[in-house]
């Protein structure tokens, strides 16, 4: 049996994207985000959705560019103070620590401590209702270099990402490998 | 240091949707995503990605509605044999054995074996490049009643969602709360 609890925004999991701008006079601002996702290969594309309200939507408006860092589970504090709203004065990353690195191909500030970084381009703006889709290509992916496999590849469980829970307001870290993709479920379809 | 992988669609963590659409003849079909994410609360709405040679980018345009179910890890292998592509004459939902139940609101099955389920009416189509994003209104969203904690709502270490790993083709699972939101930050902006 299953319970109905009508028209919610709820999925699983749910990223914690860290976008950083900068604004109009040059200093670094960052947000978080639970909405968004990948959306195309080519060109690589992902989605973020902002409300207009939302200083970060302002600068991307403006500048076009701007980046999404992954934060890692053991920054969860620090990643968490970029949620909360707080006083413009109040300058986040000297409070966490947290160093805004200028990006390489876009004029925008990544997190230096962040394993996994992206750096976006607008391509798509999106009215949707209360959010507005932006659509940005990936001109260039960043990962730690001492976080990088043996084959030139980082895993899951060395990134160490955080997940979002809608419901509860929590976030939560990733687990294990359960399976190989395109694999595991062949046995079905023989 | 970190190392530039150029420009590469990578994010973490990546959902595994599982989407649900009736074809012409009323057969259900059912395809996995992992590009895709929440994208607005007013109306609460969901994006996903897709090839226009999906059979669900199809079924999606001619019925304009469809499911989003969320995978449990226990079900990681039935849930892979919906990611490999095979003749069309396979019915995988009778070779995994997983069941399509119609939904209540919109024409189109869910799994019943998953945990979590969202009924979809399609809003926006928007043309990206090699994929076409589809935007739904979420009318109504579904959860097992068994797996509900005492406070009415579930936790992710119960539903127990896989997230996909896009640069090694892996399913994971995900680990523990880590921290409160809106909260474990507090202390760096007093």
């Amino acid at each position: 049996m299953k319970r109905s609890f009508g028209a919610q925004a709820v999925a699983y999991p749910l990223p914690v994207f860290f976008i950083g701008t900068y604004n109009i006079s040059g200093k670094p601002h960052a947000m978080l985000e639970a909405y968004g996702g990948l959306c195309c290969s080519e060109p690589p594309a992902i989605a973020i959705a902002l409300r207009s309200t939302h200083k970060s939507y302002q600068h991307i408006q403006e500048k076009k560019e701007y980046t999404i860092s992954i934060p890692s589970a053991p920054y969860v504090n620090e990643t968490d103070a970029f949620g909360i709203s707080v006083n413009d004065d109040i300058d986040k990353f000297e409070k966490t620590g947290l160093t805004p690195v200028k990006a390489e191909k876009v004029d925008a500030p990544y997190v230096g401590e962040f394993p996994v970084v992206m750096e976006c381009r607008l391509i798509k703006t999106i009215p949707i209702g209360s959010h507005i889709q932006i659509i940005g290509e990936i001109v260039d992916l960043k990962i730690d270099e001492n976080i990088l496999d043996s084959d030139g590849y980082p895993t899951v469980s060395i990134i160490n990402p955080l997940g979002f829970d809608i419901l509860r307001s929590e976030y939560y870290s990733m687990g294990g490998v359960v399976g190989k993709a395109y694999d595991c479920g062949r046995k079905y379809l023989l």
